[in-house]
């Protein structure tokens, strides 16, 4: 288990947008994330400071550029529409290699995986990604051990989920992991959650 | 069944963002209704065209004020710890009657139902809200008949759900109702989101 000082201070948590992210790939668990109250910090990073619009429309105000954030306890990476030219963005690749390098914890929901893929930091490891992108996500690299069964996999200190809503389950278990279980149980009983605990309990595998 | 024409032209839903909005409240409803793509066209509106925080801290960028509101077909309500002060916020109040009013349906999550209360448009109806905000919200108004056990309820044109992650289910029940179940089963799928369709199901009731 990786430590993470959190008697002392705040968990510090950055949630990175591009143009076409997936609203519930970042609000899902920056929601769980925010119940812990003064017990952790969020911040929204992106390339300029400036509204992002996600695929659905609404926009989402950074308060950071990605290239400013320092060391993160956790590095949260949403996938949406916006990732299908974003694994061709040398600029952006880079950008988020020196911010996950510079994470305790990276973690990301949907095809927000094959964005990590694609910059390999996930070579040689456990990942998960969109059940419905499955095959486009997977085919951004062959180095990566891809699970196609799992709402979530954990190797290391990176963590991936399965498509959207997975993420809720995922930061929850997160927080189980950088906590306890009981908190998170308490803070999926205040969001009126129905936490699935269970990694390996995909319903929207094959 | 209240006709919305959606052959023709995108559902049109407005959500309404204050300071210390539920950042789920309104991101879990919107990625369901995003995921209609074209059939939906999706505005955030606030008292002021600037960034709005959630109670978490992440900030939303609203592109229309709420007095500039057309008719829209669903106008979206959240809750949040701005709602403790908003209840007592006449000037909020008076807007928030004037678009509920233009609106076809009017939804709230969580603890906006305690801001509808207010404007007494509940009065006479069965509503609910969030389930550990339940004596607080509930006590905005005696007149509302209030359900303390159901995950959404539907009174004419009044949908009002329980607590934060109840929106998620609420607005694909919304989606079934305006289309077809098929249409919200699918996009449950596609968000990977295990759907809660029984209103009656309400698994953080006392």
């Amino acid at each position: 288990m990786i430590e993470i000082p959190t008697a002392d201070r705040p968990l510090e948590i950055a949630a990175v947008l591009f143009p076409g992210f997936e609203l519930l790939d970042i609000f899902g668990p920056l929601e769980m994330f925010g119940l812990l109250g003064e017990r952790a910090k969020i911040t929204l990073a992106a390339r300029n400071l400036a509204p992002v619009a996600s695929g659905a429309g609404p926009q989402a105000m950074p308060e950071v550029l990605i290239s400013d954030l320092k060391q993160p306890d956790i590095v949260l990476i949403p996938g949406g529409q916006g990732t299908r030219s974003l694994v061709g963005d040398r600029g952006f690749l880079e950008a988020l290699t020196l911010c996950a390098k510079k994470a305790t914890i990276v973690a990301s929901v949907c095809t927000g995986s094959a964005l990590l893929a694609k910059t390999g930091l996930l070579d040689g490891r456990q990942a998960t990604s969109n059940k419905l992108a499955y095959s486009w996500a997977t085919s951004q690299s062959t180095n990566v051990l891809w699970q196609p069964e799992a709402r979530w996999v954990v190797d290391g200190n990176f963590w991936t989920s399965s498509g959207i809503a997975a993420g809720i389950d995922m930061s929850l278990a997160l927080i189980a992991h950088l906590f306890d279980t009981e908190t998170a149980i308490e803070i999926a009983n205040r969001a009126e959650y129905v936490w699935n605990q269970d990694p390996d309990l995909d319903p929207f595998a094959d």
